[in-house]
């Protein structure tokens, strides 16, 4: 256990330089013209040929000589002798001469001679007269015999878009640096360009490290501490976000041997390695050891909070950041030291800064003089206004991001923020949408259909008691509540419905178990839920019920039932272990057994209620919850 | 010339009905993990195992039975006996007795027996006593034989995760509609999903029509009035960013079975089919017909400008638009009418409504009764104000949109906006950086140079005197002036240089031509620049001189000179047309020459002067470029 201390921590400051020190840049690519969106240009861009190509009708109508316009109008109009057409992808095969015109299309290139065009709009096509015909005879022959009657005048270039008007050759089309829109590769098709000099995405490896670690997809044995792998994932997705290509390396253990060629092939083949995954001392230990051995350690250890324990360094040619093992803690260092640099050397902006204000909804306390990164959810309030509330499930909780918007940033100075105080959050993208609605609660399978029927909702399954709570505390827009619980909270009801409880039972219940008499009397292992819950209070009634009818202590009866004591915080959690092996009755609803075709013996019933924040009753997200559980509870009926 | 008339047109909300009427939507597909990101979930995700799937240690250290740590703090530690170690990755292979504890890392499996554990920070490791070494032998062999103090209580389930404490089996993940972030990668990880269930991205076909497109790459052979292609990638850019996926069909002349055979193909193989990039009458009304006898026809025309042309309707089993040809008006009721209709088809929010306000810099007339969307740049004033200039090059220009940040939505009504009127702007996206400079003016390839220094600059090169015009206006931050002319603008000069010119002539010069004389007096083909140039003030005064020193009037040499009347607008025009054979000489600057390696006679020098908007020489902008200056001048010395 000689993990290293971290005693002399880096100030984030410190943390950029030591990063912005490193060079993570990706070199030149070329890509084609239909890759190019989002895209770094590398190099300035001139127009290589005149766009348009050539002197371009821009409406359909007659290309002309203005001055055989001149003085033309409605009541006067200039009659042309009608020589030819042109269309648009055609060379013309016709010279224009003086009293001449030449049909022509939108597109096409005018005819030499011509130095106009008239709308077709403001002509009309007329019989030749007799004392024309014979001096054009072999034109007319061509075009029928047609003449145009003009009933405008125009002036030399009129209705033309001469060659080059909208980019000539040797003109600037892009500078170096533009990030290629859709609007840019218009201009670049424009040009004829079909491949293009871009910044080459600098190569991110991601080498995952910890024997502990298993790939999603794979089979996992808990039993030995495997976990799936999450740290590589998620910041492979973020280096993509980035801007950066993330390369997965395969799974190191914790062999110094084994790690060393992984890091080493992946500094190799990348601009920048970021190791990530385990928490465990040895392999964080021995990734040390190699860096340090084998390349170069800039910095250990940054005083922010969560992300202490961070690496960057060098490691052959390739720049090395080493993550916390946490998946919190790894994407709060990703994103706040890691992505910027990336973006920078991917030459792509940083995000605009969506940031949001609001009041905090509970008082915050710090313990630690470190720089805090704290996760947040945002919800909006009855009066429009937003409350922020901390998202903290522990940095080794995978669901706290999941759970959150953004994230508040705390100076090392600050040891208290009070409920109330106004914060500004930096949301997680500029496309994050706060929730529509914000519930707490009871878990239900109930409550997870209605969920489904809402646009953007939330929903933390904290259970009845503390679901409550933080109703009162003005938090969430809705609490679920279920059981006999008393409260005194000012809320509205939006409805209710009934849920059978009692034990769930291996299928087909082999061992009998008629009631909780059985858990009592018997030898059998029960698993029950924790005191949030509200199917806990009513198993709490009627072992009071019980112990009564016995005439004994309830302590008496909770003693004898085995497991009584430890409970479980989620709401299917007994019957999954029931199908375990690990026990023979679980604590649960009749849905739940049904659908996972279990045993089940009922031992009551019980209301399960939504509550709403009666400032929140004319909030959008409460209605449309309100709507769509009148759906769901007629369709239940 | 039979071009259907678009007499009834639809209202904008006619068109954006018909839109939705039709369905895009392309059903569900599953992708790997790997590719989830910015995916829409179709079905709700519970957790079908628990996270983490064990008890967990938190910290490194020691598991433990927290009873046995009691009253324990630092002056008088709880002695335990060490039976074992666990590592993160590994099954237990001890059970903890009373007054035992087990090494422990981070991640770790909690051995049967343990309920919580200390921190290794708050232990310290020891002999055992002589007393106790005999009752514990075979196990404190295992383990070295030591014992360990343990200086502070804890209560049970301290410092450890309990299974499903981050999300348990049978809880809700995500959602129905939820847009994937990495951190919901984070939660799939976490569950070992490997693949998820989203909606598949609309396909949208795009068929080119017109026998005039070349695709970018091709040989484009201008003199038949061939254009590349410019609608197809654009559209197809604009397509990926709303989230759907892009297929280019082989392009389609004009001849109908062609182009229904590959418009019924494309129909066949996606949800939209997008037909663009004609401009001719006889490809839209090929369209036209194939959708009238082959589909349906909903709405044909809007009353829109630029865009009026649009068709929409269903040919078999797909939804059709028919966008309009000219690249400005199809990118215009692409972003207006068909990138929502994608975006909600793909499940792909909005994007965060990006508006900017500012001030109209010049007064705008409309001629038409149509809703209009008009192109407009921004600049930021002296005063940090943002002013909006419309950028109209023409329905036909493919420059128009690369050198516009947004577009201003003028209704029907509407046919008079005074300079300084407040506008709103929507941004082309949220990631729309305004240029950090705008200027304006002469086209020179030192000025390029300039630019390539500047982070974000837009430059329009109108030629001098347009350029000094809207330096007077207010409009950009800089205009670039060339020659003699005369200019009485309040100013600000931030630098200047001199420029050679002169005439350029085949390479090697093989006419001999020595000067201006022998355009005059011999038979030689001459390419003019427009009078916007401040090349062609400099060569009107040579002019001048040359008439002066014959004693004629300057119209005399002007009329002899084969080609002086018409000027083409970009500084490397003339020059190309010499290198084309299309010219004998071309006016141009000595640079020019060198670089296409053409021969040069030179006529005189004249300066270029960078002169700034005084309200503006302490913007940000102003200053990069002040600085550039001075590096790319002296560079030039």
């Amino acid at each position: 256990m000689n993990r290293k201390e971290f005693r002399d921590l880096a100030s984030p400051d410190e943390a950029r330089e030591a990063i912005d020190s490193l060079s993570l840049e990706g070199g030149i690519e070329r890509v084609p013209l239909e890759e190019a969106r989002g895209r770094v240009l590398v190099a300035r861009l001139d127009a290589e040929l005149d766009v348009p190509g050539f002197d371009r009708a821009s409406l359909d109508g007659y290309a002309l000589r203005a001055r055989d316009t001149f003085g033309a109008d409605e009541a006067d109009p200039a009659r042309l002798e009608l020589v030819g057409e042109v269309h648009a992808g055609a060379e013309p095969d016709v010279v224009l001469e003086e009293g001449q015109a030449v049909e022509i299309s939108t597109g096409a290139v005018m005819p030499d001679g011509a130095d106009a065009m008239v709308p077709v709009e403001r002509t009309d096509r007329v019989e030749p007269r007799s004392t024309k015909r014979a001096s054009g005879a072999t034109a007319s022959a061509e075009s029928g015999g047609a003449n145009v009657l003009i009933r405008t005048s125009v002036a030399p270039g009129d209705n033309v878009m001469f060659a080059g008007a909208d980019i000539a050759a040797g003109e600037r089309a892009l500078g170096p640096g533009t990030a290629i829109t859709p609007r840019d590769i218009g201009l670049l098709s424009a040009l004829g360009i079909d491949e293009v000099p871009v910044r080459a995405k600098p190569r991110v490896g991601i080498v995952s490290t910890g024997d502990e670690l298993v790939r999603p997809g794979e089979e996992l044995h808990s039993e030995r501490g495997e976990i799936y792998d999450v740290n590589s994932y998620t910041i492979a997705a973020g280096v993509e976000d980035a801007g950066g290509e993330a390369v997965l390396y395969p799974h190191a253990g914790d062999e110094q041997d084994e790690m060393e060629e992984i890091l080493r092939t992946a500094a190799d083949e990348c601009d920048l390695v970021l190791s990530s995954g385990s928490t465990s001392a040895s392999a964080v230990d021995v990734i040390y050891r190699v860096i340090e051995e084998q390349g170069e350690l800039l910095l250990h250890g940054v005083s922010i909070k969560p992300g202490k324990p961070m690496l960057i360094g060098r490691l052959d040619d390739s720049a090395y950041v080493g993550l916390p093992g946490y998946p919190v803690s790894a994407m709060m260092v990703f994103r706040t030291f890691v992505a910027p640099a990336i973006r920078q050397a991917a030459g792509v902006p940083e995000p605009a800064s969506a940031t949001v204000s609001g009041r905090l909804a509970r008082q915050e306390r710090y313990e630690e003089g470190r720089h805090r990164l704290m996760p947040v959810g945002l919800v909006t309030d009855g009066a429009g206004e937003t409350l922020v509330y901390p998202v903290d499930k522990g940095s080794g909780a995978t669901t706290s991001l999941a759970d959150a918007d953004g994230v508040v940033e705390v100076g090392p100075e600050t040891d208290y923020l009070e409920a109330g105080e106004p914060v500004t959050v930096t949301l997680f993208s500029p496309e994050v949408r706060p929730p529509t609605l914000f519930g707490v609660g009871e878990g239900d399978p109930t409550v997870a259909r209605l969920l489904d029927g809402l646009e953007n909702p939330r929903y933390l399954s904290v259970g009845t008691r503390p679901g409550l709570r933080q109703l009162r505390e003005g938090v969430p827009d809705v609490a679920v509540a279920a059981g006999p619980l008393e409260y005194d909270i000012e809320s509205t009801e939006l409805g209710r419905w009934e849920r059978e409880w009692g034990l769930i039972v291996r299928t087909g219940n082999p061992d009998e178990i008629e009631g909780l008499e059985d858990l009592v009397d018997r030898d059998l292992r029960f698993v029950n839920r924790t005191t949030d819950s509200g199917l806990r209070s009513s198993l709490g009634s009627t072992v009071a019920d019980l112990a009564e009818e016995r005439g004994v202590d309830r302590h008496e009866i909770v003693d004898a039932i085995d497991g009584f004591d430890l409970g479980v915080r989620a709401h299917e959690s007994p019957a999954r272990k029931v199908i375990a092996g690990d026990a023979d009755a679980g604590l649960g609803l009749r849905e739940t057994a049904d659908r996972l075709d279990l045993g089940f013996v009922p031992l009551g019933e019980q209301p399960v209620r939504v509550l709403a924040n009666p400032d929140r009753t004319e909030k959008e997200g409460v209605r449309e919850l309100e709507r769509v559980l009148a759906d769901v509870l007629s369709a239940q009926r």
